[in-house]
């Protein structure tokens, strides 16, 4: 039996600034990875996210970033390997307050923007991330992108970890995600996008922007609730999987 | 046989400002309201002080703030009710990533500088604390300034509450602290302000600067850690309380 | 001859966060109030909206704001009245940064949210944006809500000030907005707007909720532009100012 | 006629937070980096720091930094050129609010820490700089450290630069300062640092930590304020400079 984790970034609205549509897209998910209150989201959105994720049975993970809510935690900061650790620390902690209101816990971390990208192989970012969430709960998942070094950190550490896939990207040999800025980056074909997941979660492949077929796993998949065509998409590609007797549930 | 915890405020510096010194006052007390970031501290210095804490049988608190970094916490800004709750929330969730780490918990929380001001006669900021507080975890125990409608909430919620007093203070008929800006407003004579605080916990009873005979509650002592001076009025006070048969230790 | 001004809050953007279309609404308007980073706005913003303005012909307007990105400077802080000055000189010369850049000047300073609000009795406040208003540049002209003891402070202290009016909202006694948590706080009907700003601007008269008959000066009048049906009554509006001879122009 | 001008970054203080004795330091340079409130400094420092400086006729820089006040601007953060041009340009006006007021003009421009580091070699970020320089007053000059490509891209541009040189530090053979983590970093005898001052002024020659003789400039001489030992060298270098017919003036 395959199944499949539906995950997307949510609560990412801070004070009077609202960021995506979070109730809509919590109707389709298994998972979601809430803003912390650095580079977006604050204790009011924290608690409404979390509250209404806890009341349809979606898992609530911590979506840490950089300290910088003027570029969204989008630009690369160098911080040293304890600030990282604390940083992720205190912002975990920080959710924590909500999931404990609602009587759920913290399933899992997916460290958000540049602070995801550097851990694609910023091998010490990646062991402060782990280390900060195994010493607050061994029992939170890492949620890493396929061929990060997040990834085997959190197993060398003893945390289980789950790969993420994104249905409409193109991979890189190496497993990285082909930059935006690079022509064919997107895989703007819907059915190719719905197929290449499908393949990716059931056999474990995928052919990468040169060709070479390689290996992955489809533990989470990424998806966006930023309108209804988004939402539109995650309604058929959960459909598709249904079809293809792929089970979506949390990891 | 009477008792009384010794509190302090730290861990407010902030990055490369450093404010107070955390490990001099760390040996002589009994409970430590700790900075959550918001109005002062950053989770750098939240991982130290709570560490030093922790290996020194130092009960640890949270001190949440006002998000207002510039002004120190110290300036009225008025919250709604759910912002106050959401707030303290967040920043007690913060402190808790900490206390984790280190094996403790939270023992008790003393709201900050305008907030705890504020927490004197506007029940509904009171109210919106202790509601924080206790959907986090009921053990937390609040710690007022005496005569706080924020000690009355604290017991309709149904949350242990501790009478905080203050030896170089003078008190008002209405047991709030006299304004620094009046005359008369600070106990200079330190042999004053040690027989005030033991006729405090011992007897239950302090005279207000009027000459008026208030009933009162010395269930914990404010102190403070910064320089030489204070922290050797911390020691005499404490020498003079062991002589008195008033045992030292955590509410 | 009559004629009023059209004023509209701008650049209210923020990193990521996109709020209200500044391009549209700086086609229909002579003067713009832009926020200058602290409450809301980010040096990405202020460029762009200073440039747009600058090429249209725009009065280019200081919004400035309390401390409190989170709260969008609509909570009350209370400041000290050299806080209040200082910060309203950081804000005012931060923005001339970009109208320097663009050949233009300030030419207004419309306090924002509760700045604002606080100004309409609060003298000290008002007297502190004053001053620091006065003395970065003499000609910059105060924009206060009509009743507004920041009209008299602006000219006690030698600068312009124009009175700013609203379409949409009633009046008390005290020429204050009637709050937006009463019944008949907004003038709904469009028409009934329209005739009101006229009689605002030509007559110098305005009928407030109870039924008086008050005085009122019709400066410069607050549009908005938060969608097309919103943009929608400033065309009309201005349709409507042309139609009865009133000049559309920057105060 | 030999002349060097003595700077040093002030105004460091943020809120409750002290860095710094700003007044003493003043009495002794001719020129000071001023913190515009991102990595340091609040509105209320920056109003009594160039109060201060105008008084005793020391000539005022804006001291931009990243907006990183957790980090003191000390870490690397990775912006697009138009960010670190209208963040430079947002700093700079703010900074013209206080220099208005005590009827001066920002002198100089001098980014701080990593900004300032990553001028060594970083062309674009150098670029906007400068560009944000010119834009606002191309009569400011650029201050920058011996062999970083800002002094190029100033000139490129055509603003004056000041070639800085520090007393107290060792160089490497491209002009770089020797990194503080490596042996040899510090020139600690202050006899040797200040005969190797006067050789930078006079003979516009340093030797290298390897022992190479280098060219360079000594426009600008950086000192430290913080504390009685480094004000002590400040008046020490100075008599040194006077005796060997060194003027010290603003450049």
């Amino acid at each position: 039996m395959f199944s499949v984790d539906l995950n997307s970034d949510i609560g990412e609205s801070f004070g009077a600034y609202k960021l995506g549509d979070d109730d809509a897209i919590l109707q389709h998910i298994t998972a979601c990875n809430v803003a912390c209150g650095w580079h977006a989201g604050d204790p009011m959105v924290m608690d409404r996210v979390v509250r209404v994720a806890a009341e349809r049975g979606v898992a609530v993970g911590a979506h840490p970033g950089y300290p910088d809510l003027m570029g969204f935690g989008r630009r690369v900061m160098k911080l040293s390997f304890a600030e990282a650790k604390n940083y992720v620390k205190y912002q975990l902690g920080a959710l924590s307050a909500f999931t404990t209101t609602y009587g759920t816990k913290i399933h899992h971390c997916a460290p958000h923007g540049a602070m995801g990208n550097m851990c694609q192989d910023d091998r010490d970012l990646a062991r402060a991330i782990c280390e900060a969430v195994y010493e607050i709960d061994p029992e939170i998942i890492i949620y890493y992108c396929a061929g990060a070094v997040l990834g085997e950190e959190a197993e060398k550490i003893g945390l289980r970890a789950a790969c993420e896939i994104f249905a409409d990207r193109a991979y890189e040999d190496d497993l990285s995600l082909r930059s935006r800025k690079l022509e064919g980056s997107m895989i703007t074909d819907e059915d190719v996008a719905i197929a290449r997941c499908i393949r990716m979660i059931k056999e474990g492949k995928v052919t990468s922007y040169s060709g070479k077929e390689l290996d992955i796993k489809g533990d989470t998949l990424c998806v966006h609730g930023d309108g209804p065509k988004a939402i539109a998409f995650v309604k058929r590609i959960s459909e598709a999987f249904t079809k293809e007797g792929i089970e979506i549930k949390a990891f």
